[in-house]
C-alpha cells in the first residue's frame, strides 16, 4: 500500500486537492490517502471547507506527494521553512504532483529547475516568476517530467491524476476510474482548451 | 448572503460534495458555504478526507441544501431520525440539490414523490427502490423539478451546480466560473454520456 500524501494549507483551492483525491480513492487497495499540513490540525480551503490534517512529522515520507494551489500559495512561496520542508519531502517522494499554483511552491524548492512544468493559466506570469529556471509550458492540460507531474488550473488536476494512473497502472484502469466518476476525461495532456483564454 | 449548506456523513463521496463546493465558492459574495452533519464534528469521506462539520442544530435552515451521495447512504436510508431531519430541512430550503446516491436519501423523505429526479448510473436500481413514486430519469446529466435539482454520479454534480448558477444568476456567470475552474462544462442537462454504460 502506497501513501498518497496531500499537502494542505489555509487558502488551498478545494477542487485542486479533492479532484485528485477522488481519482486516487478509486484504487483503495493500492493507495492510502492522507491529508497533512505543516503543523497538523484543521486547515481551511478558500471555499471554507475545514479539513483535519496530520502534522508533517507524522506522514510516511516515502509516499507520493500532491501539492494543490490556491490563494494561500501567494504568501507561502516566501515561507522559507515551509519550502525547505516541502523540498525534503519532494526529493524523497517517488512522484510529486502539483495542481494549479501548487507548481509555484514546488518551483521555489528549485527541484523543477531545468524541467518542464505548467500551471493555472490565470496566474501564469506570477507562477513563472517563482521559478526562472523552469521550462514553463503554457499550452498543456498537464506536463510530466521525470517523477514530476504538474497540471493547469483546478479541474485539470483530475485529468492529470487520471494520466498518472494511466502511466502507472495502464490506460484501462484510468478509464475505469473516469467512467465510475462519470467524468469525461481529457486524456490528451496537450489538449488545453483554456490556454488561449488568458 | 445566502447559506449553502452541505450535508456530510461518514462515507460520503468526496467529489459529490466538493465539486459543487468549488462552483459555489466561485461566488463568495453571494453564498456562504457551510458543512454540517447530524451531530457535528469530524466526518470522513469514503476517500478518508476528514472534514470538520457543524451540528444540524447550528445551521441556517433558510439556506440552500446540498446532499451528496456515497457508500454511507446505503445504511442512512434506513435511519428514520436522519431522514426526518433531512425532510424538515429540505422543505424549508429554497433549493435542494442532490448528487449521485444523495437522491436516495431525499427520495426517502417523500419530497420527490411525483417529481422528476436522477442519480448515479451504477446504483440506479438501488436508488429507484428508495422512491417508488419518484419519476426517475435514467438519461440525464442532471434534472430539475421545481426547487429540486438532482444529478448523476460524482462529477455530474459540478455540471448540475453550474446549471443551478446559470438558472439563478445567468448563463454568463456559470461560464465564467467554469472557465476560472478550467472546467469543460457539459451545459446540456440531457447530454449524458454515461447513461448507456450500465
Amino acid at each position: 500500500m502506497t501513501s498518497f500524501n496531500i499537502f494542505l494549507f489555509d487558502g488551498f483551492e478545494t477542487l485542486d486537492a479533492f479532484g485528485p483525491a477522488e481519482v486516487i480513492g478509486g484504487m483503495p487497495d493500492e493507495y492510502r490517502l492522507c491529508c497533512f499540513s505543516l503543523n497538523g490540525g484543521i486547515v481551511k480551503s478558500t471555499q471554507q471547507i475545514a479539513v483535519d490534517t496530520l502534522p508533517l512529522t507524522e506522514i510516511n515520507t516515502s509516499g507520493i506527494l500532491l501539492i494543490p494551489g490556491g490563494i494561500g500559495t501567494r504568501t507561502l512561496v516566501y515561507d522559507k521553512n515551509l519550502i525547505g520542508q516541502l523540498g525534503i519531502l519532494a526529493e524523497k517522494a517517488p512522484y510529486v504532483l502539483t495542481v494549479c499554483t501548487g507548481s509555484a511552491l514546488l518551483a521555489r524548492t528549485a527541484l523543477l529547475d531545468g524541467r518542464k512544468a505548467t500551471s493555472n493559466k490565470r496566474a501564469f506570469e506570477w507562477v513563472c516568476s517563482n521559478g526562472a529556471a523552469v521550462n514553463w509550458i503554457k499550452k498543456a492540460r498537464w506536463v510530466k517530467d521525470g517523477k514530476y507531474y504538474s497540471s493547469s488550473g483546478i479541474s485539470a488536476g483530475i485529468d492529470m491524476t487520471l494520466g498518472f494512473i494511466s502511466d502507472i497502472h495502464g490506460e484501462k484502469t484510468a478509464w475505469d476510474i473516469a467512467n465510475a466518476m462519470e467524468y469525461v476525461w481529457n486524456s490528451d495532456m496537450y489538449n488545453d482548451p483554456f490556454a488561449l483564454f488568458y
